[in-house]
C-alpha cells in the first residue's frame, strides 16, 4: 500500500497541531497515508478537538492524509511504519505533584532532573515498555520515535527491556542551542553545526562550526567577553553562566547544566516563582486550556501561533524531520538518543546517550565521539548511574533501588531527605505506580 | 651498607612517634639503619621536640637505629630506600582557612573534600612533585610513601608529572572500615577482610569476608536491622545512614561518604560545631599543642596513648607495614592508591585508584575490580574528573582550570559560589600558591 | 560431615595416582573424606584398575579418605564440594585422529592447537556443559576444577553456556615454565616467581622474578647470551628461539608458542616423528598401556615414577594444590584460567583468561595484568576470536561456525584447506559430534 | 589569493594524469589555482614527462590551473593547502625485492603485506616524517592526503611521530568493492553502500545497503548460491572463497584478505606467476615504461585510457574526491583511514583505522563502529600488533624491533625464516634503510 501508516501514542496532546502541520508540509517526500492518534479515555475529549483541528488543516491543505482517531492502541499500532510516543503517564496533574513535592523538603522541582525525572520515569517506563511489546507483535518492524520525557532513559529502558531496537529518542535542547548561537553570530541556523555529545538533558556542545570551520575558540570568547549588551542568546548568554567558568570548560553547557552548576540560583528562582505564579506546571495547565479553547475554533485550520510559546517548540517538528530522513535515506546529521555502541567512551554499549548522528533508511548512525573532556565526563557519569538505577527500579518496582536512584541524583542533599520525598512522591502517584505496590512490596513505616 | 635509610618529610609532625614504634616493633625484620626527620625553618622546633623523643624510644628499645634531624631535605633523600611524605603546607592555620571559609558560603568546608580538598591539593602538588624530582636525582631507586592528603590527587600528580613511578598512597581510612566491621561482628580484625575499590576518601567495601566467607548479605542485614542497640560500629552504624539506603546499595561506603550522601546533615553539623567548639582543625590545633607539652617531657620514651585520639590512628603505623611488606616481598594483601592500569574499569590507566594489592619487593600488584557497581560508578568518576581539573590546576597555576575544578565538585552549589570562594581562598592562601599569582595571573576582579 | 567429598570426572585416567598422591600427602589440611572416582563403560576397566591401586595407596598412607568408583556421574557429584575434570572424550584414538588427519594435509596436528584443539573443543565442551548442568542441580556450590583440554576453551564454555561460576581451567604450563626457569638459574623453583598472562596455552611470562626482584632483563640477557651450554632449560632454551627474537620480545614465550612463531619447524617435526615413531597420541598409547600394566601390580602402593614421563606431570598435582589454597584460603598466587573482568585490557569481561591469581576461599582473584605488551597482544586476541568461534560452534552444532573456527586458526592456510579437514574430521569424530549430526544439520557435499 | 596550491609529492608518478584530471574536471567547485609536482632528481626525468602532459591537459580544459614541475620540496609546501604524497622509495626496482626475495624462503612476497610490507614501511615512514616536519614549518594548516603505501601504517605513522594531525590515508580497496558489488546487482554504484570497517588492505565490509536498505543477507545468500555463472564481480566472486566459509562469516572480506584466509593458494598462484611472467612488479614496471613512451606524445592531451589497466585505478581521483569534499564542507561519507579515536572497539585510540567517515571542511568524522564481529576481531588486531611494532622499528631503526615485526607478521612462518628474510632484505635496501646502518647499529652474524 502506497503511503505511510503513523501512530501517535499520546495524540491528544496540544502539541500534536505542530506534528500534524510537519506532515503536510513535508507532504511530498514523505506521503504519509494514515496518521492515528491514539490516546486514553481519560484524555478522549482532547483527543477530539485535536482530531478535529487536524482533519481542517489536512482538508485546507488538500492532501490525502487520513486521520484516525482512536482509544485502541493495538489497531493503531497493526502495521505501522512509525509510533512516535509523546504521553504524559498522570497529565499535568502528576507534573505539578513532581514539582512541588521536592520544594517542600528544599530540593529543586523539574519534571526531568532530580526527584520529579525520577517519578516521572517511574511512571513512564512501564507504559512506554507495553507499547514496545505491542510494537513486537503488531508493527516489528516500525521505528518507535520517542519524545516523552526523561527521553533518554525511556529510550534506554526499552533498548535494554524490549525486543525493539529501532527506537530513538528525541529532543528539542540541540535545536534550541544551536538556533541560540545562530541567534548571537545573527546567522541562519543552517550555517551553524554542533558537536552534541552527552546524555538527554544533559548533553554538551564539544565544538561549534559556522559553514563547517570550528569557530568555537571564537564564540566562547565572544560569550565571556562581556560585551554582550544588546546580544540576546536565549539558551547560553542569558542563563548567567559565569565567564570565567566557561573559559575554564572551553564548551557549550545546555540550558539543563543550571540544575547542576547553579543548583542554589535555580532553587532560588523556582521558589520565588511557585509563589508568585506557581509551579511550571500550573503555568503550562493554564496555557493547555486556553490552547484547547483555540483549538475548538471551527475555523481554524491551522497550528495557531500561540502554540510556540507552549515550551515544547520544535519537538514535533524534529520528530517529522527525523521520519522524513529516514524514510528518504537522506544521510543528514540531527542530534539523537540512541544505543551508544562505543560512541561516547566509559559509557556502556547498551546504554542511551544523545550525540549527532548520520540518519539513513536504517536509522541512525552515531559519529564517533571518544573521551568527553576531562571535566565533564564525570557529570555525565553520574546521571547516566542515576538513569541506570532508576530504569532498574521502574522495571522491578523495587523499592530500594527507587530509594538508590534518589540518593545518588546530585540534586538531592541526602538519603534521608530522599527517603522522605520518595515516600510522599510514591504516596501521591500511588495510582500511575503500580509495580510498587503489588504484594505489598512497599516497606511499612 | 647493612639496613635502610628512610628519609621522613615533615618529620615534626606529631605523627611521627606512631612512625618511630612501628620501626621499633619491626626492627627484626625491617632494619632501618638511619631515619632522618626533615622539616622547614618554620617546623624546626616541633621537630626538635619530636626528634628528641624519637631519640629516647629508639634508646629505650635498644636497637641501633639512627634519628637524624634536618632541614637539609637533599641531604635527607641522598641514596634513601624509602621516603615517606607526611606535610602539611600552611600548616594548621591553612587548615582552619580551608574548614572555615567555604562554611561562610554555607558550603561543607573540609580539608580533603570540597574547596578545603581543592585548595590543600593546589597547595600540596607543587611541594610533592618538587620533593619527586630530587628523588630522580638523588634517590631514583626509592619508594615514595605518601600519606600527605589529598592522598590520591596527590599519587596521581606524581604518576602524571614526574619520572617517580614507584609512589604508593596510604589513607587509614580502609582500615578503620576493617576494624569497625570487627568490631561490629566481635572478632579479630585480621579475621576480616573486605574488597576495597575506589578513590581516596572515595572509597568503597564491595565485599566482606570473615576468615575468607563472603558474609556480605548477612553484614548488610545486620547493619540495617535496626537492632543496633549497644553495638558500637564507629565507622559505619554510628554516621547514621538509612537502612533502606543501604539495602539498595549493597556494599560499604565509608565514612566519607556522608559528605556525598548526606550533604546537608555534614553542613548542619559543621555549623553547629564550628559555633560550640569551632572547626576541626581549630580542636586538632589544641590538641596537637597539649601533644607537644607531652613529647617535652625528657621521660617520656614512648608513643604516648594520648595520640591515637589524635584522628590520624594507624596512618605512621600502615606506613610501617606497607614499608615492611615491600622490604619483606610478604606478598599479603593491602589497599592502598597506586596506578589504576585498568584495575577498575573506566577509570584512566594513568591515574591513581584505591584498591586491593598484593605487596611485594617490587611494590603494589593490584587486583582486578572490573566494573563497579552501577550506583557508585558515577560518583567515583565525578570526584576523579574533579581531582584531575584539580592537579592540572595545581601544575599549572591556570586560574580557570582552579574554578573549574570547584564548580564541578559535588559539594559546590554554583559556578557564583565557586568564584566567590576561590577568589577568597586563593587570597588567603597567596603564600602557598605561588603559581597562581606568577606574572599577574590572577584577573582582575 | 567433616572432611571433604571430591567427585573426579574421568577417574580411570592414567593421571589419577597422581591425584591421589596429592591428597594424600596434603591430609592434615585438606581432608578429603570421599573420593569418587567416575568414568564411563567404556573405562570401567581402566577405572577398576586405578581404583585398586588408589585404595592400596591410602591404605599405605594411613588416612581415613574413602575411594568409590562408580559409573554413575550423578551419585558422584551429589553435594560434592569440588568436582575436578579430566575427561578424554573419544579417548586417545580421538587424539591419534586429531594428529593424524590435518598432517594429511600438511596443517600441525595437535591436541589443543590448529585443527585437532578446535576438534577437540567440539568433542569435549557438550560433555562438560552436561556435567555443569548437574552440578547446578546436585552441587551447585562445588567448585569445578577442570583440567580437561583444551582448557581455556572450556572455561570459558562454563562460564558464559551455564550457571556454574565457581570453575577454574588448570594447566601445568606455567608450572613448567617456572621450573624450567628455576633450573636455568640454578635455584629452587619456590624462589622463582613469573607474571603470567595470556591464555591457555598462549600463556607468556611477562616478568620474571627471583625472591621477587624483578630479573627479567638479566634473565633474558642470560637466554640469549649464546653461552648455553650446559644448560638445559626444557622449556624456553631448548625450543630453539632465535635469541635476535627473544631480544625483540623482551619476554618469555611458552612451548606452544612454538606452533604459531616456528610453524615451519614443527610440521617438520611432526611429520618426521609420526614416520619414525608415530604421532604423539600413538607414543601416549603406548605409555598408557605400560603404566596400566604397571598400576595392576597389587604391590604397588604409591605412584609410580614412571607416570613423570607420561607428559602430564603437574597437572594433576596443581589440581591438588589449587583445591587446598580455596580451601584453607591460603592467599598465595597461582596461575589460573578465570573470567576476565577486566585483568587484561581488550580482552571481553566474561572471556577465560590464564593469569596469575590470588587463591582465597571465595576462589581465584587474578591480579591486574592491564594491556598486553603490543607485539603479543594481536595473536592472543585471535587465538581468543578462534576460541569463542569453536565455542559458539561446540554449543549450536552449526557447520558454517565450525568452519569459520577452523579457517581463521593461524595454523590452517585457507578456508579450502580448512573445508577439507574439517569435513573429514567429522566423520570421524562423527560418534563424538551428536550436535552437528542432527536432522541432517551438515550440508551434503 | 584565490584557488587553492597544491603540492603533489611524487609528482613524476604514472598516476598524475588521473590527478590532473580529476582536478580539471571538478575545476568549478575545487579551483586549484597551483599544483606543483615534486620530484627527486631520479625522477627528473619522468617528471618533465608527465608534467608537459599535465600542462597540455590543462591548456585543452581551458582552465587557468598552473603547473609547477620542481625538484625543491620546501618551495612546493610553502603555504600549501593540501599535500598528496604518492611516493615510492627506491621506486620500482625496491618493489621487485620485496615481491622476490620472500618468495625465495617460501613466503609471499608482497608490496603491502607480509615482510614486502614490512620493508616498504620501513623505507617510507622516515621519508614521510621528513615531509610532515616540513609541513609543520611550512604549511602547519594544509591536509596529508597520503596515499603511498603502506597508507595505514603511514597515516599512524605520521599521527603518532608528528604535530601534523590533518592527515588522511587513502586506499582504493573499498571503491573496488563498492563497484564490484554494484557490478553484482548490476545498478549503478552510487546506489550501493557499504559499512567498511577494519584496517587498511584488511579493511571489511561488515553490511551492504542498496538504496539505502540494508540487501547483506540477500548479497551473501547471492554470492554463495553457486550460481554465480555469467556473474563477473571481479572483487569478491573471482577470489574463490569457499562459500560456506563466506555463509559462516556474514561479510565481506576485502581481496587483501585472501593473503590470510587463502595463504596456501596465493602463494602458489605468486610462484606460478613468477615463474611466468615475473613478479607483478616486474609486470608494472613494463606497463609503466609503456605508460611513459604514451605521455610523451605531444598531441596527447588527455588521461589515456590504458592507465586504468595501471592497477591504481581510482586511487588519484578518489585523492581529488576527498579534498573536493573537506574544501566544500560537502558531509558525504567515503571510507579513509584517520585516528581510530574508540571508532572500532579495542584498537588504541592513537592508532589508524580505515572506515566511513562524513566528510566536512575540519576533515574526515568517523561514524562509530563499536565491536568488530567476533570471527575477524583477531585477525585485525593481530595486523595492527604487527603495523604498531613496525611502526616503531621504522622510526628508530632498531634491528630486534624489526624481527619482531616480521616474525609476528602471519605470513612469515617462523623467527628463523623471518631472521633470514629479514637480514637479506634490510642488505637489499640498504641504501634506503639509513636507520638501520647508522653507529653499526646492526649486529654482527
Amino acid at each position: 500500500m502506497k503511503g505511510l501508516k503513523i501512530a501517535t501514542i499520546g495524540g491528544g496532546s496540544s502539541y500534536t497541531p505542530e506534528l500534524v502541520e510537519g506532515f503536510i508540509k513535508r507532504y511530498d517526500e514523505l506521503p504519509v497515508r494514515e496518521l492515528w492518534l491514539v490516546d486514553i479515555p481519560e484524555g478522549e475529549k482532547k483527543l477530539n478537538i485535536v482530531g478535529a483541528l487536524a482533519r481542517r488543516m489536512v482538508e485546507k491543505a488538500g492532501i490525502p492524509m487520513k486521520i484516525h482517531l482512536t482509544l485502541d492502541r493495538r489497531e493503531a499500532l497493526k502495521d505501522a511504519d512509525f509510533v512516535t510516543t509523546q504521553i504524559r503517564v498522570g497529565l499535568l496533574e502528576a507534573r505539578i505533584k513532581d514539582e512541588q513535592i521536592p520544594l517542600k523538603y528544599g530540593v529543586i522541582g523539574q519534571e526531568t532532573n532530580g526527584p520529579g525525572g525520577l517519578m516521572k520515569g517511574l511512571r513512564t517506563i512501564p507504559v512506554i515498555l507495553d507499547i514496545a511489546r505491542e510494537m513486537e507483535e503488531l508493527c516489528p518492524q516500525a521505528w518507535m520515535i520517542n519524545f516523552s520525557n526523561p527521553a533518554g532513559m525511556i529510550t534506554e529502558a526499552v533498548l535494554r527491556y524490549s525486543n525493539i531496537q529501532k527506537v530513538v529518542g528525541l529532543c528539542n535542547v540541540p535545536i534550541g542551542m544551536r538556533m541560540g548561537v545562530a541567534k548571537l553570530l545573527d546567522v541562519e541556523a543552517d550555517r551553524v553545526q554542533i558537536d552534541f555529545a552527552g546524555l538527554n538533558h544533559m548533553v554538551f556542545g564539544l565544538h561549534v562550526y559556522l559553514d563547517g570551520r570550528n569557530i568555537t575558540d571564537r564564540l566562547l570568547e565572544q560569550l565571556t567577553s562581556g560585551e554582550k549588551s544588546g546580544v540576546t542568546m536565549e539558551n547560553i548568554v542569558d542563563l548567567g553562566w559565569e565567564p570565567d567558568f566557561i573559559k575554564g570548560l572551553r564548551l557549550l553547557p545546555c540550558p539543563y547544566h543550571r540544575y547542576y552548576y547553579q543548583t542554589d540560583k535555580i532553587l532560588k528562582e523556582e521558589k520565588e516563582a511557585a509563589q508568585e505564579k506557581g509551579t511550571r506546571a500550573e503555568v503550562v495547565k493554564q496555557l493547555e486550556q486556553d490552547l484547547f479553547e483555540l483549538y475548538k475554533d471551527p475555523d481554524l485550520n491551522i497550528k495557531p501561533p500561540q502554540l510556540e510559546k507552549r515550551g515544547g517548540a520544535y519537538y514535533s517538528d524534529a520528530a517529522c524531520s527525523l521520519i522524513h530522513s529516514i524514510h528518504n535515506d537522506t544521510g543528514d546529521i540531527q542530534p539523537v538518543n540512541v544505543r551508544n555502541n562505543g560512541t561516547i567512551a566509559g559509557i556502556p554499549p547498551e546504554s542511551a546517550v544523545e550525540v549527532n548522528c548520520v540518519i539513513t533508511r536504517e536509522g541512525p548512525r552515531p559519529l564517533t565521539v571518544g573521551e568527553l573532556p576531562v571535566a565533564v565526563r564525570g557529570l555525565v557519569q553520574q546521571i547516566k548511574s542515576f538513569e541506570r538505577v532508576a530504569i532498574e527500579a521502574a522495571v522491578t518496582g523495587d523499592y530500594h533501588q527507587a530509594l538508590l536512584a534518589m540518593t545518588i541524583n546530585p540534586l538531592v542533599p541526602s538519603d534521608t531527605v530522599a527517603k522522605q520525598i520518595l515516600d510522599e512522591m510514591l504516596e501521591a502517584h500511588r495510582d500511575h505506580l503500580p509495580q510498587f505496590f503489588r504484594e505489598n512490596r512497599l516497606p511499612t513505616t
